[in-house]
């Protein structure tokens, strides 16, 4: 490997956090990123030597900020008054994308690639991976029922292999657009279970990861799935075609023949975020003596309702039922009433005050009420964002299996 | 994920190969990569609409080549003469590394990320992900006898969960710089032993990549190991301090006793490149009634030689010890002795021409040639490279645990 040295980056891979290191160096422009706390509220600097650039800013979580140049061409900028969390960004040089070579840290969302700091304590620290008893992380593939082999990414926690006991399992959802990597990469749904579990705040389960987009076989970077030389990283088609929830069973025999597994209602979970919590709503009242617990993260419930009454806040919930309606579609309110009459130990929803799919979620809490179907709401502030589904997953967790 | 749209991208993701379509797109500039075969030989066009940046550049496999503006502000180059392979490339924008916005496919080596294309047929092919059956690829953390948590990547090939027979085991090690993952990130190796267990040139086997680091549990993106702010990728105290080699029976143990392993000689394989040959070349001496088949690929040896005589083809080998040399490497013709007395099935031994380890592996040769002890050896043309690594894997495969 010493074919592989870099041999024009521009400048020295130097990254510090004030909380990691007893110290803070001089900060000159080699040094890349700064992050400093000041009561509570902390902030991070962030510079890039690029004398040959004429213009360049940086993306910080979807948003475009300048950077200023000073005349060594140093480019830097502070961003302040940040939460502890779990941060992405990437430069833009001179109209050109570009990552921070002073950070070798990246995480991809669809095709695109972004750099993330993780900054802070708190809830940041259930995003690092820290000296904990680690679980394992597998990706699988496992047969369909009708004869193809898809991929899946399944977490086992840490003393699974030594204990003969059985386990619980959370199958866990991801949006459009991801797949049975999404929760893995942006979810750092691993670090999360592990330090929970660690901290014996969250019961030591199975967590399975599916891939939810019904034309893939796994995810398009294994193997590509192009339209028009375009990759195809979700289809509107098939996501809500009712495949993918008539075929979960595929999934969970695999999971209990091949893991150990309780195979009781009581230590089934499944949740899911945007389409994947779509999903979950679907399969739970589908498969509706099978789920305890159900987890909608900022859930689209859309597609539900009768066109003419959707983002009405008090209109009559309406499932419309044509000749092309899928099965797993067709009884919903009948089979929520069967999912609700076996009582569930807990329904979760989930959504920011943002979130553009709040309204339709105001109209299935409404029809939930209606129905005197309990459930547990948790709103907070933000949209439809990683930043929201990590929260909710770190506030769900707990609350299985107990 | 309704928000993680790249609201900044310029250029569209398009990207297509030849092989992969049955048709082609006209050569536009938002067509970002072509690529063509004329008789055997390969070429790609590589593309970027950059139409404010100054002076774009592509490096492909380490080498910078010019890229032309066309009027539009649309840069490109084609490169000719290239043979079935995977290549890694990345663009320079005025002096600032960018990744290609219409290659969504990247990989990761040290710090550095690289876009990469697999192009061609033949031994390209055994690079990609194909429609076979696939293994199961899992990072696991095993426990040391001095009461660490080490992190290693495990491949079960397809069939394992359903069988209920014991399978060979080959530990696969990386070189200087590397870590548990970048025999899978780097070397395609699951795709390589998809692909040969699949058309039946390889024997079904379970694959062990440890973390050959003893300054880290697990790769330094996972925990993170900075000096004065620097990621610490290698550290050449420990590398050849023999920790790592007297260290190895905590990895065999725990895979004998967690997977279903054929414990016998004839069932053990060990392979490593560069820092991972040295390795490899001092753990099957160590443990000298263990390894049936041993793989040296651009092994680095030169520290087993007196200083005096390195670089010198025809020099005598010497194996100095003195009071701080490790156990691991204080018998070495002693235990060299005791395993090739054991007659192993296959002592191999590959290295490109122009590699720069290429005169101390002659001398290395040439004391095996001297004690009679015996050996395949592959020499190549190229260096010291993945390029190699990855044909060395391809070719050695097939010529263990028959």
């Amino acid at each position: 490997m010493f074919a592989i040295i870099c041999l024009f980056l521009q400048v020295k891979i130097i990254m510090t956090m004030k909380r990691e290191f007893s110290f803070l160096f001089a900060i000159i422009c080699s040094l890349n990123i700064t992050a400093q706390q000041v009561s509570g509220s902390e902030s991070v600097t962030l510079k890039l030597t690029a004398p040959d650039a004429h213009q360049v800013s940086v993306n910080w979580q979807f948003q475009d900020i300048a950077m200023e140049r000073d005349s060594a061409g140093c480019y830097s900028v502070s961003i302040n008054g940040l939460e502890p969390n779990f941060y992405t960004y990437y430069f833009t040089v001179d109209g050109i994308r570009a990552l921070d070579p002073a950070n070798p840290r990246t995480v991809r969302d669809l095709g695109n690639i972004f750099n993330y700091l993780i900054i802070g304590n708190g809830i940041a620290d259930l995003m690092r991976d820290r000296h904990v008893s680690h679980g394992r992380t597998e990706q699988i593939w496992y047969p369909t029922s009708d004869g193809r082999e898809r991929r899946m990414s399944v977490y086992t926690p840490a003393g699974y292999d030594k204990s003969t006991a059985d386990y619980p399992v959370l199958y866990l959802l991801h949006g459009s657009g991801g797949d049975e990597l999404a929760w893995i990469e942006l979810g750092r749904a691993v670090q999360i279970l592990d330090n929970l579990i660690a901290e014996n705040v969250a019961k030591p389960m199975i967590v399975v990861f599916p891939n939810g987009n019904m034309y893939q076989d796994a995810s398009p970077l294994c193997y590509d799935i192009s339209i028009n030389g375009k990759i195809k990283w979700s289809d509107r088609n098939t996501r809500l075609s009712g495949k993918f929830e008539t075929a979960f069973g595929d999934i969970i025999n695999f999971t209990e023949s091949h893991y150990r597994v309780d195979k009781s209602k009581s230590s089934r979970a499944i949740a899911g975020l945007s389409m994947g919590g779509y999903h979950a709503m679907h399969i739970s009242h589908f498969y509706n003596q099978m789920f305890d617990y159900v987890g909608l993260f900022s859930p689209a419930i859309a597609t539900m309702y009768d066109p003419n009454t959707t983002n009405t806040p008090n209109a009559k919930l309406a499932f419309p039922v044509n000749e092309q309606t899928p099965d797993v579609y067709r009884n919903v309110e009948r089979d929520l009433a069967k999912q609700f009459g076996s009582e569930p130990k807990l329904y979760y929803i989930s959504i920011g005050s943002d979130d553009f799919l709040y309204p339709e979620n105001v109209q299935y809490r409404t029809f939930l009420d209606k129905n005197k179907y309990p459930y547990l709401y948790i709103e907070t502030t933000g949209g439809h964002s990683w930043d929201n589904w990590r929260k909710y997953l770190i506030d769900f967790l707990p609350r299985i299996f107990k």
